[in-house]
């Protein structure tokens, strides 16, 4: 943790924050909680996915719980959230790209974590996506939404691409500042042109069939 | 664990089975389960906060893995339950006590072993808390409830409260049994009395507008 | 792990391809889902349970994360559930009895494994049923149904009785590959009988009573 360098760990904690917004804010959309249910869930979003890296990595307590600055953002960020939440509908597209940011940076650190942890190429790259989705994914569960990562193809596979590209540049040697920002904007913007583009991994066959489609989504 | 003082332990384990009663009586109350599942929930909602506190302290395996007593009180808890969920409507009162028992109980003790595992200040009150709602959160999610944690703002306040009630008087050097007794005491009666008062903490602008009061909530 | 003879390894795969096969299934089953999402609930069902386990023995990175051929088989038994989903219904009983082996299996490794952290009789038998359900009790969650663990008693009973024959013939110094058959053999016909005859656990009084049977069941 604190031999990132200063950019990553900008980044990292840019993520913190932005996951810590975006998560109270998806939170209030889902359904109405209190002060205390809002930064709950934005706490659980922006240091979730971190939790399970580190417990899986054997790195306890996780590195979030022992420097201040990422809990105290993310805490912040679901703060800030409960009094923006009146401005909602105007803030969506903030949150969308809130999200791609938290998404690419955790997806990067998450990987290259892994990595120094000494997991193999394959389980660094699960855990770059863990990493990225895991903590969204514990708050639409607690908020009986399906979980974004589980309905929406373009949601894991940028964080995949991202996680790739960091062990890639890690096994050859290549790793440092500007591949990690790379990994992380090659996340970004496809996360962002699948918003845009309404992009989606394929479906089962099931899916594809007239009258059918998608009824069983949240 | 071992080193806990005699009244601290009777309280840890009075909580550990008011949380396997109550857990279980709650779960029959949310969704009709045979008594399989009846006793996994009144386990689960006992033992769930202290694994989550234990594996982020590292503390591992958890303290009421390595002592029967807890997982027996636990399951004992779970089975007295099921064999009461008959009279289940008058037990209501008493199924509030026992709760707001388990979360002041486990709040302190969890905040306390965050501090002994090194922790700071606000990461030990949040671990304390994460003790006293974590099993409860979990056992809600199963049966899919919003867990209560989310919906009503006095589960948390009276946790965070006595948490740090604990913390203070640990960094202060005034810890020790009574100390330990009233912060717990300050978590039960701000639980109880909320409850009582129908207090709650303050929601989002938007609850309040006409003819959408929390219409999305369990 | 690496310990485990070759025989038990084999099962031990077998079960994990069983639970990443039929995990995905089960949630082609529950909700339309993409390809990635019925590949990450493959192998949270494949993985979950043993992730579980070995966070509680403190025994991290989990085994599957180091092995490739964990990994690799979950996300396979995934894929091949994608490319399968169009023929569903003629899979149904397969998928059930893929689900047993995986149940058994793992009821019977993931409870010799925790005699072998140092945890006591009790707590290894309740290990041995959180790994054998405990994957499918995520996946259920995360697509929002009741755990199976929770609906049915025969669910847990059939692995509680293939860890206790384990923990049983571990204590008597019994334990060995006729042992480990033969307790996972137990497990699958209690499993497998249950399914056929229908067989359930008690239940508490009120849901016997006339009209109001199951009403509350997903």
């Amino acid at each position: 943790m604190s031999a990132q360098p200063a950019p990553l760990l900008a980044l990292d904690l840019t993520g913190t924050f932005a996951f810590g917004l975006n998560g109270a804010l998806t939170a209030v959309r889902a359904a109405r909680l209190d002060v205390v249910g809002v930064v709950v869930l934005g706490m659980i979003t922006a240091l979730g996915g971190g939790f399970i890296r580190d417990v899986l990595i054997d790195s306890l307590p996780p590195a979030t719980l022992l420097d201040w600055r990422y809990y105290t953002l993310a805490a912040g960020g679901g703060l800030i959230a409960f009094a923006l939440s009146r401005h909602l509908r105007r803030l969506e597209p903030a949150i969308d790209v809130l999200d791609a940011v938290g998404l690419s940076t955790f997806a990067v650190i998450g990987a290259s974590k892994a990595l120094d942890a000494g997991l193999g190429v394959a389980p660094a790259i699960l855990l770059g996506v863990v990493t990225a989705v895991g903590g969204g994914t514990i708050r639409d569960t607690l908020v009986r939404r399906i979980p974004t990562v589980l309905r929406t193809g373009l949601y894991a596979v940028p964080a995949l691409v991202g996680a790739a590209i960091t062990v890639a540049t890690v096994e050859t040697g290549l790793y440092g500042l500007p591949a990690a920002l790379g990994a992380a904007a090659a996340c970004f913007l496809i996360r962002v042109l699948g918003l845009r583009l309404g992009l989606n991994a394929p479906e089962p066959p099931e899916t594809r069939s007239p009258g059918g489609r998608k009824q069983n989504r949240a």
